[in-house]
């Protein structure tokens, strides 16, 4: 095995854990000495041990003359837990692979500096790319203080998420719809419009195959507070739920849903509502990644102002036809092909009959990540 | 090396020829005798030699005790050359593997009747879906009568054909689009709507990367004859055209376009366009395969009527939103998902940038050929 090999391993960890270390990054860390593994860990929630100190100790008396193998920059920081660059010197680690360096102020570099002054041997780089996506969500809420955003849209494959009549249960299977409860379950926040508050009445809860998930915060965009007071998302108290209105709305509107459990009415000074503002104050709360959920307004809102970080499709083997059966994107949309948003395809996989891609914006990948 | 893998081989030399045999179907044949392969050929033409020709002309003596391997079931018939089951028989070949029987009347299972009386050991059926996907366009001609007919559509990834204002040059890249014109080359006619004829006055020729190619009859569906008769598929000369109208078109009208070269007028009893008319009259002159190049009015008549065989599919990576952004099938669609085209996902690649699927109706596979 080579450092590749090993960082490929220690990625698959990190990845293992996405989405449950919130507001942490989730890091992976192998130890290896004379060609065996010794010690391997990852980061599993915010506020106890760090990838590194699991796989220390796994490592023990092993540690002394090992190379230590972590898929972001060990901290330098006193911060819930010690620095683990202290740890990594104080064990005795002669060498030390790294796939990125941690945006993060209280460590961008100073990490690597601690274990290079120690006489550590540091190499920082083995694959980065891999690395950058595992910690795509953390990178770009360190850097932005608004959350990751990433749309979903399931369609036909003439791009149809209806028929004329709008009948649209199921377009795609059961797997990929199931598919779509873990990503419910690794955000930290579902958003979706009122109408689709009013037309499906959702509860937005994450329902896995083995009937277990963490529910995200839902969010509700409702300019004129139309989401019914019976609404799910408002009664069954299963997951807090925020919904952000225009300034035109009334006290006395609002105040038939402060009487509810896990209810906020949170009130912008936009009579249209402003994507930017909802980012910039879920960003402030703590919530790291967003999920879309739609309908085709809201999806086109957050495509008018170039805020999605990743589309996550699913198309249905079907042809639907029809000049008025709704798409997955409409509004205004843009005029020109050089203002569209330009994606790239990262991932595209069978989910039973059903196509899944995953792709994100060009510019996310090669502005934000690739050329910082 | 088995039965398969000899199949295999067999089957790419009938696809390396695909499109050019027409009216007949590609074939590929090989010899092999004690695990050497000592002959193999392809049907390159109509009227020309079959497969099982050159196959055993490469074999000669070695003929002699060998195997034949061939993608259908050998003819049994005087057509422009003769029986292939005799040749066979003659030249003292002792087991014949089959992929598919031949659906056409004069030969259905009589070739492999006549191997079997002659004491061949006769094996049918290996890679039989291969064998069937390889004469697809063959076995729908000759059940029919009329044209197998493909689709082809190039969106964005939220469905789109050009921007809210129409701009669509280009949605997908150059590779793509070159892609296209392999299927311009195979195919024994093109068709198109007028509207496309009017905004865009394509030539409908085939432009290979290598600069040859075989151009498509072009038929364009023009109910009112509304083509100017200046346009490229009236005045070039570069292929023949065959437009349809509806009846209510007047002979006056239809004079000017009789002294055009190679451009024939096609009036219809029908006041719309009916495509089952269209199919069965191109059937009826020997047309084998029909490229739908749209637009999206054209795309949605076949879809009404169920006439798609198989759907060529481009995405591209971008969003382009925009409620009135013009989609790959408009027209006035099916009302309920039970009525929808269903389809079956047969192939998936990366064009460069953009994606490509070939979709085949789930009903036409199963029922046409797998159930017959």
């Amino acid at each position: 095995m080579n450092d590749e090999e090993y960082m490929r391993f220690a990625l698959q960890l990190a990845s293992t854990v996405s989405g449950q270390t919130s507001p942490n990054p989730p890091v992976g860390s192998v130890v290896v000495k004379e060609g065996q593994v010794v010690g391997f860990g990852a980061h599993l929630k915010a506020g106890e041990a760090h990838a590194e100190v699991h796989a220390l100790q796994m490592a023990g008396d092993n540690a002394k003359g090992a190379t230590i193998y972590v898929t972001l920059e060990p901290c330098s920081h006193h911060g819930r837990t010690p620095p683990c660059a202290d740890l990594i010197i104080e064990k005795g680690i002669s060498r030390a692979v790294i796939a990125v360096t941690d945006p993060n102020k209280k460590v961008a570099g100073r990490g690597i500096e601690k274990l290079k002054s120690a006489g550590i041997e540091v190499e920082l780089g083995v694959l980065e790319a891999e690395g950058e996506t595992v910690n795509a969500v953390f990178f770009h809420y360190t850097k932005t203080k608004t959350p990751f955003v990433t749309v979903k849209s399931a369609t036909t494959l003439d791009g149809k998420t209806a028929t004329v009549t709008g009948e649209s249960k199921w377009i795609t299977g059961k797997a990929a719809r199931q598919d779509v409860h873990s990503y419910r379950h690794t955000h930290d926040a579902i958003l979706v419009g009122v109408n689709t508050v009013i037309a499906d009445n959702p509860k937005l809860t994450t329902r896995l195959a083995n009937g277990v998930g963490k529910n995200p915060l839902r969010i509700v965009l409702d300019t004129r507070l139309r989401t019914p007071i019976d609404a799910n998302v408002v009664t069954d108290n299963e997951a807090k739920t925020w919904i952000f209105t225009g300034k035109q709305v009334t006290k006395e509107e609002i105040e038939p849903f402060k009487a509810k459990d896990g209810v906020t009415v949170i009130q912008l000074d936009d009579e249209k509502i402003n994507i930017d503002n909802v980012l910039q104050i879920l960003g402030s709360e703590g919530i790291m990644s967003l999920f879309v959920e739609g309908g085709a307004e809201i999806n086109d809102a957050f495509l008018q102002q170039k805020k999605i970080n990743q589309m996550i499709m699913y198309l249905a083997p079907m042809l639907l036809g029809g000049k008025t059966a709704p798409t997955s994107f409409t509004g205004v949309g843009f005029e020109s092909l050089t203002e569209s948003l330009s994606l790239k395809i990262k991932h595209m996989e069978m989910i039973d009959q059903d196509i899944k891609f995953i792709a994100v914006p060009r510019k996310d990948e090669t502005n934000v990540y690739r050329n910082n």
